[in-house]
Parts: structure tokens; sequence; C-alpha cells
């Protein structure tokens, strides 16, 4: 090498050294990249997966093993089936052939009405984007119609430029913010569309950080999309339209006296001196509680007991009809539901039923009529033509912290219930005759039911009576509580049209 | 220079060539940065914007001037209050003193109760950060208890990398995916965690496009959080568990009839002449609508129509105990509620108020009584120790498509309503004389009310009746009719406790 003086020399090793650095580097990183390769080449060889393009499901045949409750598939479907077989029923068979054509179109826009009351079908759910530099609330906001919010956790956290651009938009409100801005950071306040320009995402922040929604539309129930806009990375968020129920608590009393709790109530026809013998029963343990009974006998008896109110119905107008205007009369937080034949003993501790009630979030909890509990499950599946019911003896769960009770959908004619939920379920009038699961299936989405088997009522004997008089009343009522064949015709048909029911199947 | 040889001439060009390559580059940079800064500096002259540090709100004052409805601030406070003025209440003064303690600590606990059941209050709202490297949904996803739901949105679009680690993580529910991957791929299948190991990013985004939820407790109403991580980034949604509410429809038969839609009610106490002559005028227009009288007189007079359904309840047992048991009867889709003083005239178009509900969203839709329409709106403000309740008579804004109605929260005691919405709100039996404002608080968040101007009936003339038998029934009527200071006191301490309300205030 030529060694062309002192200058030359200095920078001659100077390259040299650099040269080495920037090769010893380049190997470095080239060792890395390769050690990185060899890593996942390992995995790779390990786990033995395909290679990257073979994307399968499991099998239709493995699918249907999973998500089974009680030997129903309970996986998003187009259509529900019932099985065919006795004790099954397919709605629509019920009506006669001539009619159906025109019962399905009245059906169909009944439906369409209640649908579009309830806001139904929901819209789809909205997706969020990966990589949005925004922060926003995804669930959760809700604003009374015509109140104002602050809308929580708006942020903006992007790439950091000269002058920012955040617009955000809303439909069934408007926005403002509380900063308080320079005239032209800020546009559009009190206005549907809110535009923010600032060279500082610190302004930006606070800004965002103090955005108020507006409802401006008195309509409960809908459902604003807010969108915000940064060149192209859009987020949207939703803000409830809600005025909340308001609530309707009833006073215990300072004593917290059963009478100031709980109401009795109960439906006769026919049946007088059974429903004496309830009466003298249920007065041997609680001598002051309201007795409430709806009477739709030809000849109503007098009832000679000041705390109960009785209410005179037209002849034969019907079992449930009885019921629900009993219910309507009760201004006690609970009522109790018996029937006219029940006895009472020293079993039925209306206290203990009153006692979950107060404790968990039930709406209803029934007891045991002599030992019978009567405890069944209505799973429902949604069909295009109307749902699925399958009704299922026993229970869900457990109900926690009472041992002796269990969570299901449906239990016997001895409950205890708020009065504010039967009321708002209710009980069909056009159920004259035999009638029971068709509340409970009403009350489906409504009612959360629970069925404790300690709190026992206990049924009258069915011996017929010695005096004439009342056997003859006993011989009315049978004929009234046949389920006849048209009966039973009329409640299938029922289904069809009220509930949008297709078919049910029980076991 | 030294020019040492060829090889150092060769090195010295390229070593200069470099240097002013170099220094081009360098100063083309700093070009660009004192632009951009002089940009910002432009921006910042015209805006006149303070220096970055200054973050500052609207003042109070201004904020206060913003958000207003009817003379009322509807933003978030954490005590709201009602003006002291006549016609005003602070409903807490109409509790004894003595009493008002014990009082407040039953309301409390009646509260709590409340709100448990009803899920109150609602958790904070889930918010999203920004620049997360996921995409799911944020709102709208809904599985029906102890099914199962294909989850819709989720992907991954984050930093290549070898191998990716993604955990899902839910508590009510169990998670899968219909994906159809080697052993170790994919861990926890059915489990409330399920964690994805994958080299491919392909296979994580197939895996999760697929993911299953399936609702495991029995439970409507309840909000999974379901939470998706890679790393540190943590995105979550809700999945709302609910069993939707199973629809009550009404057949209104092949013909549309009348008395198919629509059924009357009315309550009568004392004043069977007027009565009679309503009926009279209903039967000229309608024939053979079903009318249903709640009748708690106390010798009730029998009722010669046979579309007339009569019920006698326990003399006086009371006005909205009266209007509760009337509509607990009702079997058509509709309800007219009229009072038994009322006349029906050629004006008093029930088809026209049955249109108006059969093609909005209405609840209930008011007409006109002689003229009058009485409409009143009802805003709430939220407060600690229960809600102020502000009524101001009017309207909220027109009702879309239907020229002589609005959109209100009260009306006139002449109204058609679904008779499920009627239902569900109910009219509570303990309001026994005067009460009409109470039944539209009690049915805040849960009735849509519109009102008409068109569709009016009349008031009996108030003349003294010659029959002197009928005068003395109208002297006992307005005996009970009046507006006593107990019972205002009542009424007052039961807006108290039941709605939880703090106020009222009127104009």
């Amino acid at each position: 090498m030529d060694y062309c003086g002192w200058r030359s020399l200095r920078q001659w090793v100077q390259f040299k050294w650099l040269l080495v650095f920037s090769l010893l580097l380049v190997s470095a990183l080239l060792l890395q990249i390769f050690k990185t390769l060899k890593e996942s080449q390992e995995y790779l060889r390990k786990s033995d997966s395909p290679p990257p393009f073979a994307l399968k499901l499991l099998s239709q045949e493995e699918i249907r093993k999973l998500f089974n409750y009680n030997g129903l598939w309970l996986f998003p479907q187009k259509q529900c089936e019932c099985e065919k077989q006795p004790g099954n029923y397919i709605f629509q068979e019920f009506y006669n052939e001539s009619e159906l054509e025109a019962v399905k179109i009245r059906r169909k826009a009944e439906f369409e009405h209640f649908q579009r009351r309830e806001g139904l079908p929901h819209p789809p759910p909205v997706l969020a984007q990966p990589n949005i530099p925004f922060g926003y609330p995804i669930h959760g906001v809700e604003v009374m119609p015509l109140h104002t919010i602050l809308i929580p956790g708006l942020k903006f956290d992007g790439t950091k430029i000269s002058l920012y651009k955040v617009t955000l938009k809303a439909s069934l409100g408007t926005l403002n913010t509380l900063a308080d801005t320079p005239d032209n950071e800020v546009l559009g306040r009190g206005q549907k569309q809110l535009s923010i320009l600032t060279p500082s995402q610190n302004h930006l922040n606070f800004i965002l950080k103090h955005v108020t929604y507006t409802s401006t539309i008195y309509h409960s129930g809908a459902v604003d999309i807010v969108s915000i806009e940064f060149g192209s990375s859009v987020a949207k968020f939703p803000v409830h339209v809600n005025q909340p129920t308001i609530p309707k608590l009833f006073d215990p009393g300072p004593e917290r006296k059963l009478r100031d709790l709980v109401t009795i109530a109960t439906k006769t026809f026919l049946r007088p001196h059974k429903l004496q013998i309830l009466l003298k029963s249920i007065r041997e343990y609680y001598p002051d509680v309201t007795v409430i009974v709806a009477d739709d006998s030809e000849k109503p008896e007098k009832i000679d007991d000041i705390y109960v109110e009785h209410y005179i119905m037209p002849f034969g107008k019907g079992w449930f009809a009885g019921r629900n205007l009993a219910v309507s009369q009760v201004s006690t937080k609970y009522v109790l539901w018996v029937d006219d034949d029940f006895l009472f003993t020293e079993t039925t501790k209306i206290e203990a039923l009153v006692d979950i009630l107060e404790k968990t979030e039930l709406d209803v909890v029934g007891g045991s009529v002599s030992g019978n509990v009567f405890q069944f499950k209505l799973l429902m599946e949604q069909g295009e033509d109307g749902d699925c019911i399958h009704k299922r003896s026993g229970h869900f769960q457990a109900l926690d912290g009472f041992p002796n009770c269990v969570v299901t959908s449906g239990v016997v004619n001895f409950f205890l219930a708020h009065t504010e939920s039967l009321q708002k379920v209710g009980f069909d009038p056009r159920l004259q005759r035999v009638a029971h699961t068709e509340f409970f299936i009403d009350g489906l989405g409504s009612l959360r039911v629970g069925s404790c088997s300690n709190v026992i009522v206990k049924h009258q004997a069915h011996n017929k009576p010695s005096d004439p008089d009342q056997a003859a009343l006993e011989k009315a009522y049978s004929v009234f509580r046949t389920n006849t064949q048209n009966q039973f015709k009329f409640k299938m048909a029922l289904h069809y049209f009220k509930n949008h029911l297709q078919c049910y199947t029980q076991r």
C-alpha cells in the first residue's frame, strides 16, 4: 500500500476502521435474521402444521356435537324445527285450511307492527376497525331525551403532524365542547357536525375530552351512532337516547307487617264451599292479610271477612280474566297466588317466599303443592316464520344462597311474585278455561322465575261433597273445567298468532 | 493539495463527491424543517391562538347558557333542584316530621332493591384505547341465554412477528372457534379462556373470524365483557345475554271490524244516569263495540246492553283501581278510555285514532274533550336523593305524517292505547279519588304519548238533574270527588316514596 504522507495515512486508517465497524454491524444483523428464521422453522417442524394456505372449518358433524343443551342445538340457524312426535305441536295446523292463508297475512302484518315498535330487528353490530388512532366509548353511553352529557374517553393518539383536522358527526343530537377555544379552532358548536382544526395535539385532546352530546328529539329507545374522523380513520360509537323507567316502589311500613307486604289473590268459580275452607285455613296463620277474590260464578255468595275484597265478574267470564282482575287490584309489593281449593298448613310460610324475593332479583318464586313443584324450562329457537318453543321438565341452575331453590321458567299455581312484574306480563283474558303454561310463555323475556320445594300448601281433597247444592255446583264446575277439543285447538291457534310461534315440543 | 498517486486521487475525488452529496441532503432536510416551522408560525399568527399550554374550559356562566330546554338546564349535576314557588312541591315535606327519618331509610332500602333488579346503576362505559391492533364489535352483539353465536368482526392487524399469541376471555360464557386447527394452535376450546398460538397471521385471522360465544348461565339481562389480548394491547367488547320479550299480537280478524280492534273502557261511581247517556251516545255510532264498565257504586244498577261487560267492585274502592280493573279485562289490541260523563258525537271517530296507532310507534294517543287537549310535557332531572320532575304545558315536537297531532308526555282522559302498554304501566289502585297526572308520571320511560286535536268527544253538561234520586247520588259523588287536603298530602307523599322523586315544578 502507498502511504501518501501524514494526511492520507490518517484518512486511510480512519476509513479502514469505519469499514471494519460496518462489516461487524452487518454481520450481527445477518446473524439475528438467521436466528429468527431458524426458530420459526423449528416451531413449524415441531407442530407439523400444514402449509399456510390450508384454512378449513370443523366439519358440520363436529359442529353439531358442540353447543347442545338438553338435546337442542342452540346455534344460529335460519329455520328452527320441532320433531314430529306425539305431544309436539305445529301450531298452524290448528287453523282451518280455508282461513290459513289470510291468517298468515294478518299475522305477518301484526308482527311487523310489533317489530317496528320494539326497534327490531336490531341493526347489525357496529364493528371497530384495527389501529384507529382514537380512544372512544364502545358501550354504555346513555342520555335522557333532550338532555346533554359529556362523552367519555374521546382522545387522539396518532401521527404527529402540523395541523390536526378531526370531525365528529351525530344524527339525533348536536355536539359541542366545554373547552374554551379560539373561534376557528372549533367549528359547528351546537350543530350535528363538530370540526376541530388545531396544530396542537394537546389542544385537540383537551377539546375531545370535553365534547358534549345533546339529544334533540324526544324519542326514548333510539340509538345515535356518532362518528369521529381523522383523515381516512373513522371510529363509530353508540349513544343511547333513553328515558329510564320511573321506579314504582312500595313502602313496607315501619313494622314490615306481612299485610303491608303481601296480598293474597285467587279466582273462584262455582266452588264457594272450597273457597270458604281455603279462607278459613289462611286466617289460621294470617289473620289480617288482604285476600282479593275474583268471582265469575253465576250466583256469587257473600264472603264474611273484613279483609277480603270480593269482585263480581260477568258469569263464566273466565279463568285468566279473573286472574288478571285480581292482580290488577293489588297495592302491596308482593302478591301470593293461590287456587281456591288449596289449604294452608304450618308449612305454608309466606315469609320464606318473601325472603327469597327480597334477597334475589327474581320476579316470581313458586312453592310446592302437596309435594309437587312442577318445575319446567322453556327454551326458544328463533325461526323466520315464527319461533320454536321447547318445554323441558326441571330447572336451569341452583339459586345462589337458597339450597331448596332453583332457577327455572315455570312453576305451580302457588307462587309469590312482584306485583309489578305480574301486571307487566298479565294473564290473557282470552284463556277462559284450562290454562297454565301459557302464562309462563307470555312471560318469556320478562319474568325471572325460581322454585322452592320447602314452602308447601296442600290441595283440598277431591271428595264429592255430601251437600246436594255443593255437589250440583261441583258437577257444573267440572263441565266447564274439561279441556275440550275446541278449547285445545283455540289455544294452539292462539300460540301461532299471538306469540308468533311455529311449533312446540315437550319432554 | 498533495496528490499521492492515482489511487489517492480517485479516493479523494470520490470522497469529495460524497461530501458534496451529503451536504446537499442535509441542506434539503433543513429547508423542509424550516418550511414546516414557518407554516405553523403563520397559522399560529393568523389565529392569534394562545401559547400551547393555555387549556381552559368555558366559564360556568357560558356553560349555563348552553343546554337549556324550556328554561331547564338539562346537563349532568349531582343534585337537581326545584324552584321554591306556589304550585311547586318538595315531596318529603308531606310526611310528618316524626316519621320522616324512618321513611327515608325504608325508601332507600326499597330503591336499592329496585336498582339491583334493574341492573342499575349501569356500569361505567367501556372505553376503547387508540391504536389497538384488533377489529371487534363495539355494540350490538346479543345471545339468548344458553345459546351460541358467532362473534362478528374479530381480526388482528398488527406488527408482523414470528409467533402470534392472542388470548380471549369471557366470564358468563365459554369460547370456541369453528376453525379446524391442529391441537396446539387453539387451547381452551369450550372454556372461559381461549388461547391462539400461531406463526401465521392468516391462520390467526381465520380462527378469529369463526370465534363462537356460548352463554352458560340462564340470566337474561346480563352483559358479559369479553376481552381480546395481544401482548400489552387489550380490547374489550360487550356480549348481551338476553331472552327477547315474546310477542303478544292480536288478530284483527278478516274484516278488521272495529269491535275486534277496540274495546271501550270506563269506570263509574254513583252516576248511573250519566253512564246511560254515554252508552246511548256510543251505540249511535258503534252498535257492537264491547264496553267494559268497572263499577264501585254502593248499589250498582243493571246495564241492559249485550255488549257491555259489567264488573262490580267493593263500594268506593276507587278511581284508579277501577281503571286498572277495566283495562285488565280487555282482549283487543286497543282500548279506548272514556270517562262515564262523556258524550259521543259525529266527531268522535275512533277509526282516526286507530289509524294513528297503527301507523306510528306511539303507545297512547289522546283526543280532545270539547276542544281541550290538555297536553303536557314531563321533564326529569336526576338527583342523588330522588329525581326532580318538571311539568310544562305543550308538546315536544310534531308527529310525522299527522298534521293535527304532536308528541307529548300527558293528555286528557280520552285516549286510545295499546292494551299491552297500558297494562304494563297500570293505574295504581292506591289512587282512590282525584288523580290524572300520576298515571303519566308512572308511564315515564314506558309510554310514548301523542295527542291529536281533531278527534273530539263532548262532556255532558253539569246541570243538576231534576230526578231527586239522581240529584242525591250526584251530591254524594261530589263529596267523594273533592280533592281533600288529606288526599293531596297522600299523593305528594306517594310520589316521594313510590317514584323516588324529590320535588315537582309546573308551569
